[in-house]
């Protein structure tokens, strides 16, 4: 399990949810700090319509701090998106489709399979760009609204996009259902679709179960780790959602089985106190608590 | 996996870590409405000295007004605890030694060697008396005080017990220190040293892994999970331990994955509700929180 990158999505998927806007000096501080402790990737931003997510406004400005950094990934939602991701110096582009109809209407206006054919249009687009493009099914291990998402609505998804030539392929557990075993299962069929897929996961501590999944996701061959530090997130169109794994407590919990031991802990929870004391709360990560293991 | 067995210690890892001392007559109903729940054992309290724990004071009084109940267990600490065990009408008696040095002499005044002796004698004597025994490691992945534990130190009491004839076997992670890789192994290991033996694991949630454990240990065999209703508990002889995994947050996962639904979980959410009111706090456990998914 030495080869596992962690892809920090606080700065997007955390500051979208919440109602306090952050502002851009600071955001950029915390990411410049989360690249510093040495996390493979940071998602700066979102290319969404900045009336739709203010918290996400200022996304071209946070990654003009950086130039061309290949450690930042953006989220990308539709074409004006992509356009503006294209024009931004990122190096790494995200989208997704949603497995279950009724999330994919809400985020999208558009049903599981028009919403495929538009992403997978999108990636292609980015690829030949040149861009490093991660795609990803949202709601792959349940729905808020929906309840259970039929494992072949995912797979159909997943083989649209490797028949595309894409081959990091997100499983996102946009609801936090997921449980271990279906977990293990579903990341070995992904992987089993094609040779040299990069499996990454995300998952929500809704049920105590965020690293549990991940757990069992490196099991099935993911590499990559999707978190936020503080445990940051949840999800604007699922009903209760909570935060995404903690990265802190991930990292903590990676480093304590010798993997990953280069990353460095401190930053991680520096950035994860300021964003405690900013947003006034207490955040669900528990090392920030406990204290690291020494 | 559908043979797991759920082992509820709150009313007594939990209890005897508050500083409130709950009536007898709310433990009875709490403990009541836990066997109701379908749960397979319910640990209703501590044969300790009612001056070093007071809270588990009235544990003989607790388990007076359920008779010969096969589903409760009792802990017994030393030779004076197991009189009064085998005194009451307990179904199972809980018996361990910790593998670290530092945490054994705070809690027993004796060295890991000299206390193995003493509850392997213990055990042997309550077996002959026709009690169901489990014995445990305590501090077996790790300690609040040691740091590492070395495993050899682990299975040597692991196999103090085995060699004694002693087959129910708990490895508890006192301080939360446990991660999964380590438990599957930990537990592999343990279920190699003789045919026969039911490995039960306890893990307290201090760093987010407790979930995660479990599901470790049972992927690596073991088929009882000790947890308690809210997520109650920590050890008065660690620095710093989180609550113990949360029974309904445990019960919850497994029913998701088609094992256990035998098990009502709305009795194990009222007392969890129960349990916040009395102590007039909110507790760790998440299903309380989010609700469990219909």
């Amino acid at each position: 399990m030495s080869g596992i990158a962690i892809h920090e999505v606080g700065p997007r998927d955390g500051l979208q949810m919440e109602t306090q806007v952050v502002p851009t000096e600071t955001k950029v501080r915390w990411i410049r700090r989360l690249i510093d402790s040495g996390v493979d990737v940071v998602q700066a931003g979102s290319f969404v319509h900045p009336g739709k997510v203010p918290q996400m406004a200022d996304t071209e400005a946070v990654l003009a701090e950086f130039g061309e950094a290949r450690a930042l990934s953006a989220l990308v939602l539709n074409e004006k998106g992509l356009e503006r991701g294209l024009a931004a110096g990122v190096g790494m582009l995200c989208m997704g489709v949603s497995a279950s109809e009724t999330h994919s209407r809400k985020n999208t206006g558009m049903g599981v399979e028009e919403a495929t054919g538009r992403i997978v249009a999108m990636a292609k687009l980015a690829l030949a760009a040149g861009r490093k493009v991660q795609v990803s099914v949202q709601s792959a291990f349940g729905c808020g609204f929906e309840g259970a998402v039929p494992r072949e609505r995912v797979m159909r998804i997943a083989r649209a996009y490797v028949e595309a030539g894409l081959r990091s392929i997100s499983l996102a557990d946009t609801a936090g259902h997921a449980i271990p075993g279906q977990v293990e299962e579903m990341f070995r069929e992904l992987l089993a679709l094609a040779p040299g897929i990069e499996a990454a996961c995300h998952f929500h501590d809704t049920y105590g179960l965020g690293l549990a999944n991940c757990y069992a996701a490196l099991r099935a061959g993911a590499t990559t780790i999707e978190a936020s530090v503080a445990g940051l997130g949840g999800c604007p169109f699922t009903k209760v959602a909570g935060g995404n794994v903690c990265t802190e407590d991930l990292v903590h919990a990676l480093q304590r089985g010798g993997v990953r031991t280069d990353i460095r802990l401190e930053p991680i929870l520096e950035v994860s106190r300021e964003v405690a004391a900013f947003f006034g709360r207490e955040m669900p990560g528990k090392v920030c608590r406990a204290g690291a293991i020494a």
